[in-house]
């Protein structure tokens, strides 16, 4: 494999292949990139002797034609992919220019750091992250087999879609972001003193992605303008409702108050539904799920001792719900896999707990 | 202590002070969430026999001036606080409303979850946090001192200050930022198929407070108007800027491509600029640090050996910076404490690294 541009995404996928026991051979205009990737034990910072199955194009979207069409013309490998976050405009230069565009497919890893270059590089970087394979009219099967083959081989989960509908996507998904973050980001700096003193994890979380390397995020924005432009308009058009209910709340009584306070409701609940349309991080596939129903008695620390017991059986406890307040105690819903259901009843029944009568039966 | 509202803070600034030995009568509106607070063991879900010394008042900003007044009325405690996130407002009301406006001082734990209710409820959840605590002109010593009492009981590190500025301060560390991560979550729900598939890390970072409770949110974000209006003018200036930007990127030609590019850059060179004057999440006090000068031999791996050893000596491997690339190999700079400087650099002497001869004296 040869992986050409060893900053953090290109290296950490050199050390996952070489982890893997493949051959890698580095490079990087900056040849002291390349060497600090072979220090790190990322491959060997020179040209393969004869073509490999597969180069990796680890450089910004706006160079990734110019890079293949000089890969190809030196016939460094049978196959090419690339890691940029953007896809359709890449791929459309491809099919323009290079010598033998049915060689490429596009790739895009969903992961990073806030930190850049070789050192960041981790060979486990990809692992468990989804990992974009975007083939082309004219992508062979062989080229998609090896993308789809190095998305394993760094333990990523392959997912194969159109150039196009993928920008789509990361413009929602990545890009816009990153531009939220960074105006958030950049406005601290005009504001009041006290700033540093009440940041909490709220805003570092907003703001977080926003530490990006500028020149690259850079390119990337402008590589992927087009589908962006839309999506930026519709939040300004979204911030200047918001503007127009502050002003009426703030003004306390000019203006519509009730419509001021459904507008902003409005938008909070509109953000919790689309929140609730992602996966949940690390979540794997969903299991079926049956509630036991125990009664707790109204005793000082009662709750917190089944919680206990619960965290001890395995059970995520944040999943626990108090479903009502009755005279005889709290009725709390434990969700449980369905499986292990009747062993983990039997077993708090054995430390004592009582199965809530009137719901004894899992609800599923 | 009496804490009026059971939900995620009250009950968890109960749950701190009972396990410092507290005695904590708890309350809510709604009876079964006094009681799970109880059955948590974060006190008696009943009134006080007599006054108590402090009195947390943990309800929405715009129902703290009715629930003092209430339990001034009945003499429940010789000094009050809350826990608000917005300050000035409760403030005006409490001045113009309240018997004993002496006794009540403003307060806002900088910490939370996106899960609400007593059952989300930690002992921990302010430890190390920020805690404002905001007097005004009326407030007596002994009520400050109560609230100054309260923050450091539950581990947090209080900040006294006005409370309009820290009504300007949130509206850009909290308030804003929540408003953001809301109008992008709300997005996702109209975006393409392929959103769930490619969503990341950074994309539930930037929307993951976009999860609070709706209600509560509707409250503080009203509550905070007239400083919010003003920062999310600004912002949608921002997005007016870019999204020009984007459009003659998008297009390609069209105005002037160059300074489309330059609008991005200086955005995203802003937002680097912001983050740089937050503290570091977790850090501590600065510390004096000297460079060890490493000079690695250009052999696979033995960049990844120097950094292991480095972690071994529990230096921390992301701030290490290769400074050249020079013939006989790498120059690596290892930020260490100044005052371990010489140890640790005979340690790594001892272990075979060397030092590089022209940089051999710590640079400070």
């Amino acid at each position: 494999m040869a992986v050409i541009g060893t900053g953090l995404i290109g290296t950490s996928v050199a050390l996952a292949a070489t982890a893997q026991g493949v051959s890698v051979y580095l490079s990087d205009r900056n040849r002291a990139a390349a060497r600090i990737a072979a220090a790190l034990g990322a491959g060997r910072a020179e040209d393969p002797p004869v073509p490999v199955d597969l180069a990796v194009l680890a450089v910004p979207p706006s160079r990734i034609a110019e890079v293949l069409i000089e890969a190809q013309a030196r016939g460094l490998a049978r196959a090419y992919t690339d890691v940029a976050s953007v896809k359709a405009g890449p791929e459309r230069a491809v099919l323009a220019r290079a010598p033998e565009p049915s060689r490429y497919v596009g790739g895009h890893p969903l992961a990073g750091r806030e930190r850049s270059g070789p050192l960041a590089a981790r060979a486990e970087l990809f692992r468990g992250r989804p990992w974009a394979l975007t083939p082309h009219r004219l992508t062979s099967r062989a080229a998609l087999d090896r993308g789809l083959e190095l998305a394993e081989l760094c333990g990523a989960a392959p997912v194969v879609m159109r150039g196009r509908e993928h920008d789509e996507v990361v413009a929602l998904t990545s890009h816009v972001p990153h531009l939220l973050a960074s105006v958030m980001a950049a406005r601290l700096r005009d504001g009041p003193a006290g700033v540093p003193l009440l940041a909490g994890q709220g805003l570092r979380d907003v703001t977080r992605i926003a530490a990006g390397d500028p020149l690259l995020w850079s390119d990337i924005l402008r590589s992927n303008a087009a589908a962006m432009a839309g999506v930026v308009k519709e939040l300004r058009a979204d911030l200047a409702q918001v503007a127009a209910a502050l002003d009426v709340l703030a003004e306390d009584g000019d203006g519509d108050y009730g419509q001021g306070v459904r507008t902003l409701e409005d938008l909070l609940a509109r953000g919790v539904a689309g929140l609730a349309g992602l996966p949940r991080p690390g979540a794997g596939p969903p299991v079926a799920e049956a509630g036991l129903r125990i009664l707790v008695p109204d005793r000082p620390g009662e709750l917190a001792r089944l919680l206990g017991a619960v965290a001890a059986l395995g059970i995520a406890v944040d999943d626990v719900a108090v479903e009502a307040a009755e005279e005889s105690g709290l009725r709390v819903r434990v969700p449980v896999p369905t499986a292990d259901a009747e062993r983990i009843g039997a077993k708090l029944g054995a430390d004592g707990w009582n199965r809530a009568p009137a719901e004894s039966m899992p609800a599923g």
